[in-house]
């Protein structure tokens, strides 16, 4: 770590890195923000490119931020110690923890997916608030989803509260991004079968057949799924909304579909994938 | 709806609602605010009983609020039009509705709670952020639980935030909150079955038997569940976490497992509940 003394809020590299909350700025680079020890930890983990970091040492503290520092120092990350009030400049999550970082957003197209034998998307239309793509993701990475793929959606996957919301997961959980119709026809060209979930009609979800390459399509919770996902090939079904509400949030949606479909695929395990 | 000019945001009605966003004001009158014509119109046809309204016409839009108006002028509501200033004041929402109500909270006592003869309960133990309990209501209304128990919570059931992010269920799920030792003992009363869901231990919840009078007992994110659930008469369970991650969000793993309990149960029908 550096020995000059902490940087404050007007130090350039601060305001530089701050850019990088306009989405312009994250198109234009491929670049987006870490904010906190835990997703840092996990970015690192998962060999996601850091380009630089700010530190806050006496914001300091736990394991995941010592894990985190060791990683940065080893991979000699370009790294400046900041004041609490630098740092809280960049910082945009409900805690300070010391650590934000300029990260390399992973790619998004549909053909860098790699996917298992027997895969599990779950495909998410239209979606506007960056928390409910993150909350999506950290459900696909506790259900063991192949991918997640964001169909039309209404912000980019590398806002910096996607990461946030994602607790990490999301330079983990494959993704991409595409319109709809391209997304459509991307999974009829490798004869995965499509499921279109619905407020009312086709079958209740534990009633449809979840087994064998399988896309599950949900959509934001204001209008439910466009058009597209009309068709006949796709199969309707429905989550039973049992209350007065007429939706879940689409990150609850989601974990429930996705862990009905391991359970029916036999054993929570991961398998090969 | 009165014909004097909208108020703005120093009139004193609007400061006195305004007090409701401290918990010790909610503690002291029973009361809290309802913020969103969504909310409101559930409000109301729930029943509960709304003590003021302030309404912005010039922010007034859609079906929600125009039933939600009727209902507040039919049962004479005492009623304030404020200016658009005056209602930003109030609100907390992030969308701007025109419609912000103090209503009286529901009881939560449970000596309250009424069951079906075959409930399922869910028990949230000291779970802090207000989001996400409103968002665990949500997630119960869907599934049809019979009822949502907070366990030594650290956050008051009224918040405000918490009817937010219920999307109105707050006025419609049964709620008790209790210190979790006394909710224990009222569970073994009742002779309730109560399962926990761990990290890690016991069945995976889908080898569980989810029959019969239940509750399921889920932790906050960050420490899980506290040594009062363990017992000879507890049993663990788990929710496979097949990724990085070592938790879900609350209202997700809430959901899987009472939408795992509906499907065992038979059939996605709420019954005589």
């Amino acid at each position: 770590m550096s020995t000059s003394p902490p940087v404050g809020p007007s130090n350039p590299r601060i305001k530089s890195a701050l850019r990088l909350r306009e989405r312009k700025e994250r198109d234009a680079s491929g670049l987006t923000l870490v904010d906190g020890a835990r997703e840092l930890r996990r970015a690192l983990e998962a060999g996601a490119e850091v380009v630089e970091a700010f530190v806050c040492e006496t914001l300091l503290a736990g394991e995941d931020a010592r894990v985190a520092l060791d990683a940065l120092g080893a991979g000699d990350v370009p790294t400046t110690t900041t004041t609490e009030a630098g740092l809280a400049k960049l910082a945009f999550g409900d805690r300070a923890e010391g650590l934000v970082a300029v990260v390399r957003a992973p790619s998004l197209g549909l053909t860098d997916l790699r996917l298992s034998v027997d895969p599990l998307i779950l495909v998410i239309e239209s979606v506007e608030k960056p928390g409910n793509i993150g909350a999506v993701l950290r459900s696909a990475d506790g259900a063991g989803v192949d991918a997640v793929i964001a169909a039309s959606p209404r912000t980019d996957l590398a806002n910096p509260n996607v990461v946030r919301a994602s607790a990490g997961t999301f330079f983990t959980v494959p993704m991409a991004a595409a319109a709809s119709q391209e997304v459509l026809a991307w999974l009829r060209d490798r004869r995965i079968r499509v499921l279109a979930a619905r407020v009312e009609g086709g079958s209740a979800y534990t009633d449809a057949d979840l087994t064998g390459p399988l896309a599950i399509v949900v959509g934001a919770e204001s209008e439910g799924l466009t058009d597209t996902w009309i068709g006949p090939e796709i199969e309707a079904i429905h989550l039973p909304m049992l209350g007065i509400a007429d939706s879940l949030n689409v990150s609850v949606s989601a974990a429930v579909l996705a862990y009905e479909a391991r359970r029916q695929r036999g054993g929570h395990t991961t398998g090969a994938d």
